[in-house]
């Protein structure tokens, strides 16, 4: 008998099936135990009344892998109306020994590092799969909606023998006996693949060696990078990132519906265009002095709040941050070149996505990086290819774990990571 | 005028239009220029007769970046039929410096290293740039005949705290002070994440201290890995892999006709049941002693040529392979326990793919690392999950270089690898 999943229960009322999960809670009443089995679809009621059978059940502790056959009978008052009675039970592995906390229980109860040191058996939790069945969702959705605007994905090298952007924050390792970093983003690899196929992305992991233990930091996280080229400016860019953020919305609604109502999570709408203002004038809402360079968490608030107030949206978009804060291939604004043609997209008060239009001529990079008083020798590989006929790109990245932290009101990005890496976690 | 690209400009017959791309080749004749300029989607001729334009067109060298506007004219000479007349070219960029090698003749004469050392140029090549286009497309196939399977998509630590699989070919880095290496595989991870999802698969680097410069050894490699539990045995995971197999190549046929058609390929047909035999009987057919414990690259040839002889097949599973060859976590065949519930997929004679069913009973575990002499702690993480309900489980991964080498028939992974990383090679 081919087995099917508890979804499948009521297409077939009153005929005898195949189910198998996990035990994911008893209840053994007096006259009439429970058994409610949980599998990659939901949960499903199993009604056991024989004695032999319930004997069974009594010695199966939560988390063993069952396998029930009985017959479905319709119950309005069993979840999704219908149960399995008059069942067989067969353990399908030995009896498990229960997690530390009860999987069972509509929120985790144990705290996050007890939840994270005993993640294979906490991300069952149907809270913790949530997530990360929205997440799934999510980066189907990027794929999709770059796809059919003709990106094509790559995959970059995640070693490398400089570190990029900044010296900081690198991984060292051996590499044959050579120094080598772990990547802190693709970078200087997707603009360089611009001149190849003019629109890629990636999706993969970058290393950071973030030194300080917060809420929104992972040594290793997952980077949604997209870079386009023959674009105008970052204006181009930003309205891929738009389409690219509704396609993602999209999906998860598609994909993910379960999930959103476990979680009770209603999705924001992206605006046909999403507002959009100068980081100038973001101080003047924020009610910063003009002089500063960059934008606080605090200011950040203040223009989500103004944003949904003045124009109903949860995103932002600030464009035309100060040079000094960009990394050093930003492209200046050329109307006003102490500013750039950098961006922020925020969403409901806090920074999401990072992207703008890059430099594309090598004299551009070689001056970029003498005015940082930089040497050009360790980004050679990368400046050099500027020689070689680089169109007018940009693009943005968004780390993944963070937005869908967001989206879901996770209060720490571990929430929604399988398996975290930061200052004290290199396990499980 | 918004651009176009190359492959629109059929459908544009008479009007003005824009392209933009770089400037692929020029044919400086006596009394007309032709400029070759390629995009993302191909090349498109543009001809030149006024002085002032054919002056400009030669001082633009080859790569550099251009704008064209001017007249589609129906010229069944040109390639795809038409071709821009009375044009304004305009350079998007500095005069580009050419790369040592021809890109527009039909094949990369440069040696391979110095094809790799100038990576960002040489994947511009039509040839190079088409196995990436094929590339992508296996990905995205594979990736929606698991979605379309349940199957969920994850992403799991690239840096662990012990060695997996072996303790040889490791990367060792240091974590924050503490000794850590690179994943060598998303093996223990994706069993583990079985007990969440029941199915799930990974796209990412691996990565291997490889210290053998061999033409199909990369030290990061792409790994597309699926692991699904409520298995029978191993034939479960082999039918997933065939159908896997075949929605990677019917995804491969629908988005990149062009790249096989530039490389000249034509794709192998799945068979609806691939062909098996056991690995006591494929030590026969490969006239191999029936104590060998392996095959041979010999082996698999010979193999190779049996399946298409006897069975019309580009693909032979070869299972049950001896134990003693296979990892710790491999399930052994219950009948025979000295072979394995563990597979190899080989194509045209060499192995694409291995896979099998894993042990899921924590005390098999015990009992396999003690049979081994291997300890428990370094496993500590990923052998305790078992305690808490796995159910029977295998799965399979398929290395992307190799797949995509074998497929286009390139003799070097490095050929269809954007950019390489091995014993010698950490640049671009």
């Amino acid at each position: 008998m081919q087995r099917i999943l508890s979804s499948q229960l009521t297409h077939h009322v009153g005929a005898t099936v195949r189910i198998a999960g996990w035990v994911h809670r008893r209840r053994l009443l007096k006259s009439v135990a429970f058994l409610i089995v949980r599998d990659a679809a939901g949960l499903a009621q199993v009604v056991v009344t024989d004695p032999a059978v319930r004997a069974a059940v009594e010695s199966l502790p939560e988390e063993t892998v069952v396998e029930v056959v009985g017959t479905v009978v319709a119950n309005a008052t069993a979840p999704a109306g219908v149960e399995l009675a008059e069942p067989t039970v067969r353990p399908l592995g030995p009896p498990a020994v229960p997690p530390p906390f009860d999987l069972y229980r509509p929120a985790l109860t144990a705290t996050l590092p007890t939840q994270l040191d005993h993640a294979p058996t906490a991300l069952r939790h149907p809270t913790r799969s949530a997530a990360l069945r929205i997440s799934a969702a999510a980066v189907a959705g990027f794929r999709a909606a770059l796809d059919a605007r003709g990106f094509v994905e790559i995959h970059t090298p995640k070693v490398v023998a400089s570190s990029t952007e900044s010296g900081a924050n690198v991984f060292a390792l051996d590499w044959f006996g050579r120094p080598a970093y772990l990547a802190q983003s693709p970078q200087f690899y997707k603009q360089l693949m611009v001149g190849v196929f003019e629109r890629v992305y990636e999706v993969g992991p970058v290393f950071r060696a973030e030194p300080h233990d917060t809420v929104r930091h992972l040594a290793q996280y997952t980077s949604l990078d997209v870079e386009l080229g023959f674009v105008a400016d970052h204006r181009d860019v930003m309205a891929v990132l738009r389409e690219t953020l509704a396609g993602m919305l999209a999906e998860v609604a598609a994909r993910a519906g379960g999930a959103l109502a476990t979680l009770g999570l209603t999705l924001p709408e992206v605006p046909a265009e999403i507002p959009a203002v100068h980081f100038t004038e973001a101080l003047k809402i924020a009610g910063a002095p003009a002089d500063e360079p960059d934008l606080a968490p605090a200011h950040e608030r203040a223009l989500g709040e103004w944003a949904l107030r003045e124009h109903g949206s949860d995103f932002l978009f600030v464009t035309g941050y100060p040079m000094a804060k960009r990394p050093f291939y930003t492209h200046p604004d050329p109307a006003r070149p102490t500013h750039s043609n950098g961006f922020d997209l925020l969403f409901r008060g806090m920074e999401l996505v990072t992207g703008g239009q890059r430099l594309h001529r090598h004299e551009d990079y070689l001056a970029a990086l003498a005015a940082r008083g930089e040497p050009v020798e360790p980004y050679a590989g990368y400046v050099d290819a500027f020689r070689h006929g680089m169109p007018p790109h940009g693009g943005f990245a968004i780390g993944l774990e963070r937005f869908v932290a967001r989206l879901t009101g996770a209060a720490n990005v571990r929430e929604v990571t399988a398996f975290p890496r930061d200052l004290h976690r290199l396990t499980p």
